[in-house]
């Protein structure tokens, strides 16, 4: 049994209409009128299906397909249909589509599995204008609550919680969620790497077996504002200066480090940013991410001692503000045996690896057993136009898809009735 | 003859209750509510002082006392009452009021110069909304138009030529200022100095005898925006570690010329911006001064010199976009000779050094002969709440400006009568 690949590359094409923009990407963030209306097409055609179609009060989308037997709990299979500003057609929309594709093939196959199979489009995965990225996922996992989202907004004004019943959600409504979250047994989420990885080892398909743990600190260097002409060299206490030593030496540190951790500077804000003034102050957000705690733990170690020498030799002084810290997270590693079984099973070359960046998957892991399949980036691009995956491997990793469910659907049924 | 301190002092006192901010500093940019009740203020106690006084076309405010013979062109005191934002009660206000006391010392002694003796007051002198600094003696000295000025609006849309009317200005009648151009035969401003050098020397006065040269550039670097996570740093293209071992590089050089040269970057943004985004684009300011010409040109090459070999060795780029190029400007000989004797003869210590920052001096300059004294600064602060010069300083710098101007009438009187 193998996925129709053309209905496949059709379905990607036709939901990258939606939104499309003039500098020739994809501009579709959640509660967009883009949005809206690939969420109309969508549910419209999991109906078309013949899936049991629900809004969940986050809004994110679900289709379900009943099982033959009394199995309890559902595997689900999906990723998410927004996109970042000017992003490309197949971050997030590759997993749903690949999903839908599945389904499809099972049905027209006539095969049912035991348990119930279910589809999910999750709301909000992508950074987003009301800071809360993989929103749909982690409140569906019950890590975010009405008294947590009931008064965001985004940076027009606009609520969150008007945006999300726009989308037939309703935040009054999330405590509904927790019987929904006990029924679900197992995730799959087929994503782009957004890497080289797979493509310098010249592979379609990866399995993720952990997700990197995330620092993140905001970082304030406040040294002395004073007019660039009249202010000798000599008595200048430049926070730009010392900011720009700081982030050298984190990159050179992150460099060294052997592993797969990376470590970004991604934003930063000079005070006053004035041509004419020495920066006063500047503030700036270090990143670092890795599968490994204990590499992540010493790099930062290493990264502060630095920084204090610098600030030391330069006269002026930084504080750290935390803002994320996020532990590595193991995937299932039942469901990493299965997928790499069938893998084996259909001779095709995989490599097991961590994903460098969180996904709903993330989330659904605290809630299920979970596991991601990656196909290769080419070039390794995201979050761009030139975003671009081969259909050779979107067709890959969905067989790999097909049949690790049937698999995962088996063995779990297999299970129950010991 | 000696200018009375404590009037001065209690002036500098009453001018900064105009425009005090709730951080405890000044904030009165041109054009605002405080300037226009500050110009009221100064208006009406120069006439009652019995000068003439007129408002020139771009709103620089002219104290006129007739001179007692029949000398051609007048010898003219001032500098500026707008502040920056959150600015000090020195900056400007200072050689405003000295040269007010002056005027007011003379005439209390019944001491009548040869020349006419002007004070004004220009518009417009800090950095501001609309991107005009200097704009009242720039247009004074002819070298902004109706052309330029007359379609020129700030952030919020206001139009300049309206915000001058409100200030009693007309733009539309630039050109009547060409008459008023050629009466003017010498200048000498007093002001703060905002740099360390006369407390270095423990000086409470400097005579200027250069106006620094400024040179700036925009400067584009270009590498690859790219996924915090996915993106392993050998895979990197990162705009703003490039753009931070440029920054370290170019002040390192300034830093080893061992003139009075200094090199700033003052104005930095990264695009996008984003925490989880490795930086594809930043861009930034350079700006280069000094008194030396050929100093400035040897530095900017040798930082064009390295900022190559650094965008080289990381594969990203960076182009260069000139916004000023203003070369260095001597002070009119002849005055920084007399303000010498004068001092001397006054047994007031002083040093001969550049300017380090622009002022209406530049452009008076270019249609008179011009010269600044400058008042020591007490921790080179300014532009700041905390600026500060003593009493005991501004009373010499007064003095020093009393007796500077009645050597200079005598001096040229003596000329033209030869």
């Amino acid at each position: 049994m193998k996925i129709n690949r053309q209905r496949l590359l059709d379905d990607i094409e036709r939901y990258g209409q939606y939104g499309k923009d003039i500098m020739g990407g994809i501009t579709r963030p959640s509660f967009s009128k883009a949005d809206i209306e690939v969420r109309k097409l969508f549910t419209n055609e999991l109906e078309k299906m013949g899936l049991t179609v629900t809004i969940d009060p986050i809004a994110n989308i679900w289709g379900k397909w009943e099982g033959h037997s009394n199995e309890s709990g559902s595997i689900v299979i999906g990723s998410h249909l927004d996109t970042v500003p000017n992003g490309g057609k197949y971050d997030g929309a590759v997993g749903v589509l690949i999903a839908k594709e599945v389904i499809q093939t099972l049905i027209e196959n006539k095969v049912t599995l035991a348990h119930d199979l279910e589809i999910v489009s999750f709301t909000a995965e992508e950074s987003n204008d009301f800071g809360l990225s993989t929103l749909g996922s982690k409140t569906f996992a019950g890590k975010l609550g009405v008294e947590d989202l009931n008064q965001v907004s985004d940076s027009q004004g606009v609520f969150l919680r008007d945006a999300v019943k726009l989308a037939g959600g309703e935040i009054g409504e999330l405590n509904k969620l927790s019987k929904a979250r006990k029924e679900k047994k197992a995730y799959v989420e087929v994503h782009i790497e957004q890497g080289k990885r797979l493509e310098a080892k010249n592979l379609a398909v990866g399995i993720v077996e952990d997700m990197v743990g995330v620092y993140r600190t905001m970082v304030q260097v406040k040294g002395e504002a004073n007019h660039s002409g009249t202010t000798m060299m000599n008595h200048r206490f430049d926070a730009l200066s010392a900011a720009s030593e700081m982030i050298l030496a984190a990159e050179s540190i992150c460099n060294e480090d052997e592993t797969d951790l990376v470590g970004t500077i991604g934003q930063l804000f000079v005070y006053p940013n004035a041509v004419n003034i020495v920066p006063g102050e500047v503030n700036f957000v270090l990143e670092v991410r890795s599968e490994n705690q204990w590499r992540m733990d010493k790099v930062i170690q290493l990264i502060d001692n630095k920084w204090n020498q610098i600030v030391e030799k330069r006269k002026v002084r930084f504080e750290k503000d935390l803002m994320v810290k996020q532990a590595p997270l193991r995937m299932d590693g039942e469901i990493v045996s299965i997928l790499e079984k069938t893998a084996r099973d259909m001779s095709e070359p995989f490599i097991r690896f961590p994903s460098m960046a969180v996904h709903d998957a993330a989330h659904m892991a605290s809630i299920s057993k979970a596991c991601m399949i990656f196909v290769k980036s080419i070039d390794g691009k995201s979050h761009c136009p030139e975003e671009y995956s081969t259909p050779e491997d979107i067709e890959k990793a969905a067989n790999l898809l097909l049949h690790g469910i049937i698999n995962i659907d088996k063995i779990f049924a297999e299970k129950t009735n010991l």
